[in-house]
């Protein structure tokens, strides 16, 4: 028969909500048999909402719900690590939200556990398996827009929902720990995960909240080839949640808008119930995405964890990766206070140790390197050259392309 | 444990693989267990492919495989009621592509074979299943954009995959018959199918190929309560596939893209691999879909279908709605030879009888009825009123709004 | 030098308004030297506003003032007539809003008028000449989108603005006449101004406001080469001011959108001052429009009228296209009334009189018609092919393109 | 009389093409009336095709044509300091293209020029101009998006036309000379151009092209409230050209689109001719533009620089705004070699000296701050405060908005 899964849910925020509807959501096999919260209230709540038979204050019950097989941690990251202890200990498949951790250190720490111990240890990026993003993924690995030179990814909005995100100790930064570590991860896929990031730029203030951790961030990421990653986050966007990624290629541009211009535009003088997360608006023209689980990646991203299990297979994103963007996210700290690049310090790189240069426009024409062709209105073919020698550079105008 | 079904797939074309791709995509727990084609190769190479167990060249063999408890009709038109009579008799669940039959007629046979045997039975209206569709009509029930008073549904490509939709006999029409039966239900899904469906005014013609049914064709269907639809459908657009609703009502405006513009924008020099169904051009700016068959609702359809069925309760789209489509088309091709608006015959309304005219803008102001009221530059309230005994139109400037 | 003129404009209106500013507007060389309105108030107002030295409220007076060579009339529908024989007994330039009169016998009157005296006269419709129309319908001449089978225009928004407009007596119908005027021209324009317009069928319905006149209308023409133009036009759409056009030919697409998404969107919480003519919302996502006369073809129109009169040519658009237009209208509302297509009666055509169906796709292979082409995605080509003699349609693959 | 003016043009390349076009667009009453280049041949050519009187190879000569009373500056970069010590000798109006200077030392002795010999001097910046920034600046200053938080400017294309652009010393620099001088001044100008650019860090690279300067580079600017300006240069785009502007302010967003995103959408299988300037294909999807120069500025700013003369006020862009990018430039060069933030180093400031800043999000609830308000999927609000003495941070659910 097909092989399906138990699953011990910790945590009932946003992220627990999203991740159960989505295992629970269109014929899947697989279930929540027993959840975990801090409050008896919301366990209790959201056990019946969901029809999972078992609910837990204790974390350790929760863990080692006899029945289950599969850990997925929906915690505030303060808490991630000693989720992800008590379930390798108790020898389960972990699947864990992001950030692995609040620092590298300890998203170290959290990845030798699990190392240590054998367990199959998923790392829950949704947004890397937006079905845009898969397919644009293919594309990249088919050659469509030749070597990635660049690649930005923006996440925005107005701020999270809880509490215990506003809170810089519970979760080790602000706008660039919550959402950078999407953005992160997200241009590594595009420009390869095998490719070193060796150093960060970062800017980061606290312009619009009375905080203490940063409200808006923006990082350029280099990579051993040379390619940059930009990722741009904020708590303080007006509009809506705004996750764009923009890539460029030596030979094509990819373009995803995961929410906020998907092809759903409604206006409405009011009463269309809820529309969409984060949205900043209930009336007007309103940019509702249709299935948000699947738009945000949720979907693609169970199923490549549960297949992987069952393959006895890595998934896509493993805690190594985790460990990676914690290392990054580092950097950028260190960056937006040194106000100078700092170095990614990675104590185990396991991608490529020797990669080549981005190769761009190298081609000769009579002697001379190209810099430049170009169709003029009138057709001719107009070239930029350079002399090899005198590094000159002229134009000239040929009339066959 | 979750209730399951094994599956009898009849058909090996596009549309068989877009529904076992469904079937067997993401944790699904269904499977098909028999495939049917007329061709040995295709049967055998497609049960490889998607790792049936069992395929035939014999439709009633097909159909009576004792495993299965579902059969899903993915035949050329022409063949539907001979499945569907195969099936019924064999007493298991039916799901049978669009249009339901080539005429009203066939249509109404059809549903009399499920019904008059009583096996449950779903037409495999996609289009109505998007995600983006569940969610505007959900948010037109909440009174979003008030009463719905127009709305267009669009399907245009450059004609179809297989030689037997371009032969009038065995698909029984042109592009109206393939691409008009899903606009025909998404606008009744838009405007209410309890709506009746009154009269019908088409135009059809053969522009560009060679061919003897139409190979475009626009449509206005008007409805008991005053609403209109309108579709536009060709096999001769260029581009892409061109797939978009839009709907007005009293207080707001819905606009689907389900196709070439859903946020996903790559620009290439060539080289990306396979981009989309009936996409017009392999270079350039295209415009890919993340997950085809969730976008274009195969998933969410089917997950309704076999709930529906798990819980003794009607699906979403029923034979019946696939006969009302069917008795629209019929209507239409009358008009485009009487070149006048022909009514929609209904041997069968399970609808409402009795519907009111949509209520519009009906205001009074200061004993003269409100036609418009609008905000100018300079802040003032302008009116646009009607003495409601002589019929003369006045404006009014008022200070305050 | 540099030849410029002196107009007398007639109407102080909203059209009176936009025209005024674009004649002022940029570095333009002409001036408003005289303007009329019916109200000493709004007559005064307008001209110190706009630096005007002279205005009247005696419509003769303003059309023969001795220093103005142009008369623009600007006045409600029922009053074209009358300004019109006024301007060519003084001789002058004559530029006349849309529509040209209220029915197409007015219209014709209208013509002879102007053509029995010789003076200038030239159509102010302005939606034919925004940049993007012009750049359109210069690639369409040039071949970029093969024959044009199919042109959609819509033009939609909550209604106008004054008074006049909503009463059927003076304006002469309601939205189609006031909107569909601009549609039917664009549509000519995209399917070819030489081709003539056979036949009509139309739906016009009161569906919202409390008025005479239709507030929705649709409707197709049908042109002698067997293309189609498709407008829609409505006092009730909510959500600003849709203006869009579609156009389909054999080797290419052409969407134009001048108002709702022409890239310039902004998210506001209130308090951005005037947005646009007729957006219907003050907060939330807006999509204003950069300059409105241009972006709305006023700047062109009138730098191609000005030019024409220098020249001695004729304008793109002239009075006989304004009674094309009306005659088009009327055969609108005889369907509406009578349900069926009805004839566009023209007493004078002088466009081409004999002209050939669209060529569509027609080409052999191997001794058969091919009826389509299809690229699929393992590379293989598809051929739909059909049998000379036996109208039989099979399929193909082969290996090369 | 209206007052108009004659021209000296410098320079028949593209920008000279540009100007021309838009100084003898529509119905301008101002003339070019002597026009210059190094070529003889050129220098005809151009005078024929715009009807230009007079021609010269001699710079002196050009500028000091009798008739002329304004000089335009469309020369390479390392002419514009002779060009301007010419025509502010000559005593005429100066008009100069971007960047000013190729360094901020010779920008500085460029401004210094006019202002001791008290010529009007215009700082040719188009890109502020087009009707789309002109109207979401006058939206900013009319509050609609609050305090402006962050600006982003996006230039890129597949690289310049001619020759010298691709040459160090002449052009002073690679694509941010060349584009970002363009978004340096955009940002300022949303930012708000009282502001005092504190700070820049750059990163540059060469990655494609076998140049000496970058093609491509990205740049954080700080100013002295806090906000961040963002901008992105490129030589090596695919696609067209990419020129997006996008600000976040406390109370909204402005999203600008000025070239592949604006209405006009066209798909063509081939010959549509011209479509645009650094268009990157012919085939396929594209995206016109209507009216190149004005959705470029080119229209209002030329429109603003005679006003200007004729009014004897100063223009918009003036050679100071000049002199700031350039300095700006020269600080992202610095930065690009330093690897950290480099002060902008002014001679002189013009601006404020004292600003605040930006104010946030300040609002109290029940004797806390408010870190958050947010509306609930179930109607409830929910809040999220911080205690203003221990500054923990919890979260509130309340009844009421």
């Amino acid at each position: 028969m097909l092989p399906s899964h138990k699953i011990t849910m910790l945590g009932t925020g946003l992220i627990g909500l999203f991740y159960t509807m989505t295992l629970h959501g269109q014929r899947s096999r697989d279930r929540v048999r027993r959840v975990y919260s801090r409050s008896e209230d919301r366990a209790k709540a959201f056990a019946e909402k969901w029809d999972i038979p078992r609910w837990s204050t204790d974390l350790a019950e929760a863990v080692n719900d006899p029945e289950t097989d599969v850990v997925v941690v929906g915690l505030p990251n303060h808490l991630h690590e000693q989720a992800v202890r008590l379930a390798a200990e108790a020898g389960k498949a972990i699947l864990c939200t992001k950030p692995l951790g609040r620092t590298a250190a300890e998203a170290k720490r959290i990845l030798d556990l699990v190392e240590s111990t054998g367990v199959f240890a998923g790392y829950l990026e949704d947004l890397v398996y937006t079905p845009k993003t898969l397919k644009a993924l293919q594309a990249i690995e088919n050659g469509a827009i030749g070597d990635v030179l660049w690649a930005r990814s923006r996440e925005t909005h107005s701020g999270p929902h809880s509490d215990w995100f506003w809170d810089l100790d519970q979760a080790g930064g602000g706008a660039i720990v919550d959402l950078g570590c999407h953005c992160i991860e997200i241009i590594r896929n595009f420009i390869g995960k095998d490719i070193r990031p060796v150093e960060v730029m970062c800017w980061a203030d606290t312009l619009v909240h009375p905080i203490d951790a940063e409200d808006n961030g923006i990082g350029l990421i280099r990579f051993a080839n040379g390619a940059i990653g930009q990722f741009e986050v904020s708590w303080s966007f007006r509009g809506g949640m705004d996750l764009r990624d923009e890539v460029a290629g030596t030979e094509g541009t990819i373009w995803l808008n995961h929410f906020l211009r998907t092809g759903f535009e409604m206006f409405t003088s009011g009463g269309g119930g809820y529309v969409a997360e984060k949205a900043d608006q209930e009336t007007g023209w309103l940019f509702p995405v249709g299935d948000e689980v699947s738009e945000l990646g949720y979907t693609d991203m169970f199923t490549d964890m549960f297949e992987a299990i069952d393959a006895g297979r890595e998934p896509m994103e493993t805690f190594y990766d985790g460990y990676v963007v914690n290392a990054i996210i580092d950097a950028c700290y260190r960056s937006a206070q040194s106000k100078q690049w700092e170095p990614v310090e990675l104590d185990v790189w396991r991608g490529a140790t020797a990669v080549d240069q981005i190769k761009g426009f190298k081609q000769d024409y009579d002697g001379h390197q190209l810099v430049k062709r170009e169709r003029m209105p009138d057709g001719t073919l107009k070239l930029i050259l350079k002399n090899k020698e005198t590094g000159e550079i002229t134009q000239r105008f040929v009339e066959e392309g």
